[in-house]
């Protein structure tokens, strides 16, 4: 009888080169997935390595331009920020990625899937939840969560002594003293030294963006074209240089937010799982793209609309952090958040210079913005000057009545005194 | 019988000057207040100015205290932000000035106030929300929405030639190209050269910060310590200078804020009557502030009061500036948000260099952070490494269930097209 | 030159027939509408009645079937409640009777509306914003809100007068002691006795709906189909009758739901302006449809879904409720709605009887209601019997660490104390 | 060595008992655990089972009194309803329950703590996240959870073997085709034949509600007193009989309830692993009680206050419902719900009939409720009659705006379409 066949998540690193032989070992079929999402990783030595360990197959998919459109875009569209400053850059390529595998493991025949995040982490429960709602039957596993394995495995020494036994290529640097996940819309940080909130993050750390110190010394400006909340065309204003294609734009914006060290942020977050981690992220034309975004929407939409696409907004970057991205509130909230964005369009000069972006300038004939209106300097038509008399009137009346039966609203008291 | 007695809110400004006269002929007796919350202003000869004008009285109070304590800083510690970018700085004045009004209204037997705000702006009823609801019997006349006074100030031109005819001295320098209001804890301008929101702000706008360009070469570091989520100290780490009074921090990382160039917004916003208009706006310090915060309360709040706690935060901010701060739903969400507060203490330590403001490390004896919980090398007591498989499974159910009826939730189709 | 033309909302009774002849003395041509919503009025008599006061033309729509169809229908579908307990029936036909009277001033050549609504109500603001939203053009007459017409008509002995002096008609019938206004979804009583809400309602004053000691002695019970969470058949299960067009679904379960007493409710409640005020009403048909579809969408919907759908139902009932039908709001908010029902199809079978409605039974095909997973007797195979320990484990985890660094969570000590 | 101590949650019926054999038989030493919070049960015939069976001791502790005023008061005051339906009564009792289990296992140092609840429903985790958050350490064993447990007992049947084999005592009535669970509070029916949603519950289910044409045949009136929104006083308008007392007022609202029918519910709902459960609850005194909360909250509370606290209330009933009682969110949530009720305070007279529960009147001191205000009779002097004309100007102006730009919002067109 043939052996069952495992599709696993290969990243070429020791953990899941040791994972392909653990398997092995346990006497699976092996084949190897690897997604192109713009990470920088030499994906045939990659492939050599794991041929050589004994995976009977390697596919490599690039997915650089299904990531961009279908999940970068997106959640420039619906505005994803989670805990308010992370852009989600990890949490939109887990399901990419798993895609890729469900996909390709129907293809080769594979009844598993396999990967190597631990069991502490968001990523495991990203892969797996993506992996089912795709495929409800697929089966996963996931070795750092298996006694058998976590008792062979107790830490990186037990890794590399059976890496050695087993002729695994091990890499002659140094293990960085902290994990990186990068890909072409961010690299994340966390572990080893960064586990301390109060360590400050070393400046060596970063790969995408200058230090402010080396930054340029002068501003570059880009406007940026949306259409329905969507990017479809970036322009450095001085060169003139312009992009069009998803995958371009935000390729452009990391050379230039990266040259000018936008989009680092070093902060503790909440895990789906209840625990607070450290992370360090740099997100260079994520960033830029977002600040354009959010200074448009609010040019072009209605205030209510606003109010309520940012409670959307929030819940939706809930879901995505958590792992549900297929799911059926994340499809209700999206169609609802990408209808919200049926006025956002148009465009906004950034001006991007020394770790900061800064929308400056922008136009849209979808806004409802009317200059003479709003102008202080002209009386005006389509408002009387006398009607916020009774507007106001109307307004003060309910804290009048509110003065009358319980007096004036104490917001001076609760200085420093908890209740 | 003797006439009745106005309290004007007086800035020494043209508007205010002519209302002054404008009210003196209506035969009130005007008495004009100044409320002192920072603005870079010469008292002394608005006094004079307004005495001359025929003023029976001008009374001025130094309010920065009150400001900074009773209004900045519960603003920091509730996390107040409109729209996600606006840090209410004139918002937040408006009450505090009315304050002023109110009580010296009563010491000094006014039956009116009065005030130069326009019929189209969020001034006006900022400042007639909070009159009403601290004496709700106060009288507001607001000659810029009477139709007698309109009619008669048709423009700026009718103002100089009034104030020429009635010996009103006028300020020899021209009207700057915009408006601007200034407090201590920021500078907003609008109108203008600014009402065309393609129209990039000029640079020399700018008083509290340094352009880009020319700030400081070198990052500075300051550690800010808060205690219930008030600023209770700010410590520059190279000099080692340290401050702990509400007005003094502020001061003082208005200054390291000015020097790198931190706090400068332009942006569209919504007023409360549903106009759109954009303000440029520059909160060196309160930029700081917030950003250290917003990091220190992440890190110590439990990740479930945080999702709360953020709907009321921005439910306060609306009704701050809406112009609602005394209010009985300003009462409630604000008790509601400093208990929420109540594990925000700690230090976080913030590098500011070239417009730019980034928490770098945070430390708090009151956060559920647990460094060897949260570490990806151990395997962990608190959490067993299997634990994740049931939680994962759990969700994934309901994942499941749902694709057996209606498939894979569509994530990918509604891409450009709207419904 | 020819007289300006006004558009009337007329009612037929007192007052609009005075405001009718006091345009006519303000020298206008006076056109009168009526909307027949389907409350029980003589139209004829009233179109004699205002051709006799000196109306130039009497326009009578039946807008019944647009009313059911393009608001109730979509009130129930999107679960529309003011406060937990109204359904709206007032707020639902102004935008409705609007949209006839935009469109009738638009064929008579109109530039004014005009309407009896008082300077206190909702109505007054339902019926201008919807006219300003479909037309901003046009002018609105509102004869309760101007001085003039106010000081002339302190109260209603007044307008009893100057109808004996113009020979206006009144009806013999004593004024009943509160004021009502019907359609075919319900009747609303306020006003006179009732504005004490200490004040029992009289049980007299009901029209659609048996006191309950009245009612039928035995249940009644319906089977009510939905579609996309429309309501598409009602049928009695003991005699089969069964209506399909919403019309005839509304009169039918109005029949059945007045019958037994179904649909009271007596409340305060707060208006847009701020007042509080006291309303009586009754809903039957309304009631029943609700209860159905509610009990429908929870057996369908997903749990998140059904979370984000509350809350955006809540903003769309303060919507409707303060006039803003016609609003950038709605119709974002709706779409999401509607959006949301997908899924909403299939039957409710419910009891009705003494005042009381009540789901018994349920059917769809759409819901992911799984009989063997939710079966407590059955092991199951979707999901395994152990993986609630991993879930648990998972979700307490948050738990202890919090009990690590704060101690047990005071669920006990805030007892009748306030803080 | 002596033996590990293990502290049962004991019911006296079948699982428990043969629960109970099981860890006696893996040679622990048990003693069990019963709590009186209401359920009409013989604990002595529990206990004399319990300790024939080997129970090392049985402790039965009355906590009806601080179910009622510790959770079933704090729940009526803030509200709390799950899913707009569900009032919560199992959900309460959980925590209550886990307090008296954490209690009893310090003082008879139990190391463990056991219960029969079964791997699918909310009871084992409503049951453990209770105990972890009042005691990290404690240790749960979860019978139907453990494989070795499930494989040895797959049905019923091998219960009732297990049982014969050990001389456990069955109970000689067939096991009715549902099961149920109840306390003072509520009486909840779920399984067997209850697991169709689509078949109707028979009449006989219900214990503590009379069918309704049983019901009484006079309404009856009772005037609840409310201070701080929790109840302090229930009288029956007719007999003059009072009650002061909560678990006076409750059993005294249960009777009333009962007598006439009130608080049947029959629901689908979403349990927190994500299925989708029926279930049939009959809550008599507990209806009675929401039903005037929510009548003297709207009366009383400010309306932007009510907006915030309906969010947090639903916030809340979620917590609760998963079972996190004691937990940070739910400390916080509960005081800001707690502090919203200070002005709910004063009387609501309901009246009770045929399974109908009805507000007729209200009254209380804290209320701003201003008769004349809100009278359409008389012009008023707090509020102009003409303010409403510049209110309604200012927000029209937003939709005129909207209009310019996009048109009339479309509310017409998604009939039965959907996007």
């Amino acid at each position: 009888m043939s052996k069952e066949k495992v599709l696993l998540a290969y990243s070429g690193g020791l953990d899941t080169s040791c994972i392909l032989k653990w398997l092995l070992e346990k006497d699976y079929e092996v084949l190897c997935f690897m997604a192109d999402v713009g990470q920088n990783e030499d994906f045939n030595a990659a492939r050599e390595k794991a041929l050589k360990i004994g995976a009977s197959e390697v596919i490599i998919r690039d997915m650089k331009e299904i990531f961009v459109e279908k999940y970068v875009w997106p959640a420039i569209q619906t505005g994803l920020v989670y805990e308010g400053r992370y852009l989600l850059g990890t949490s939109l390529a887990r399901p990419c990625i798993s895609v890729g595998l469900i996909n390709t493991a129907k293809e080769k025949n594979c009844t598993y899937i396999s990967h190597g995040a631990t069991g502490k982490g968001n990523d495991q429960i990203r892969f797996e939840l993506s992996a089912y709602a795709l495929n409800p039957s697929i089966k996963v596993i996931a070795p750092w969560r298996l006694p058998e394995f976590c008792e062979r495995f107790q830490g990186r020494s037990d890794l590399l002594e059976y890496a050695k036994k087993h002729g695994i290529p091990v890499s002659a640097t140094t293990k960085s003293p902290w994990s990186m996940d990068a890909n072409i819309m961010h690299i994340s940080y966390e572990s080893g030294v960064l586990e301390d909130p109060g360590h400050i993050a070393p400046t060596e750390l970063y790969q995408m963006t200058q230090n402010l110190s080396n930054g340029l010394d002068q501003p570059t400006r880009v406007e940026i074209t949306f259409n329905y909340g969507l990017p479809v065309r970036a322009s450095e204003l001085l060169s003139g240089k312009t992009m069009e294609r998803p995958l371009d734009i935000l390729n452009f914006l990391n050379k230039i937010g990266g040259e000018h060290g936008v989009g680092r942020i070093d902060i503790v977050e909440n895990r789906f799982i209840g625990l607070k981690s450290r992370g360090v992220y740099e997100t260079p034309g994520g960033t830029i793209l977002h600040c354009a975004h959010h200074d448009l929407e609010v040019y072009c939409l209605d205030r209510e609309i606003l109010r309520v696409k940012a409670f959307l907004s929030s819940k939706f970057s809930d879901y995505v952090y958590n792992g549900f991205w297929f799911s059926p509130e994340a499809e209700f909230v999206r169609k609802c958040l990408v209808e919200s964005q049926q006025n956002v369009c148009g465009k906004v000069l950034v001006e991007i210079f020394k770790g900061h972006v800064w929308a400056i300038s922008r136009e849209s004939i979808k806004t409802v913005y009317n200059q003479e209106l709003a102008s202080m300097d002209v009386h005006g038509t389509t408002l009387s000057p006398y009607a916020a008399t009774g507007f106001i009137e109307v307004n003060a009346m309910r804290l009048k009545e509110y003065h009358r039966v319980h007096g004036t609203p104490n917001m001076t008291k609760p200085k420093f005194k908890l209740f």
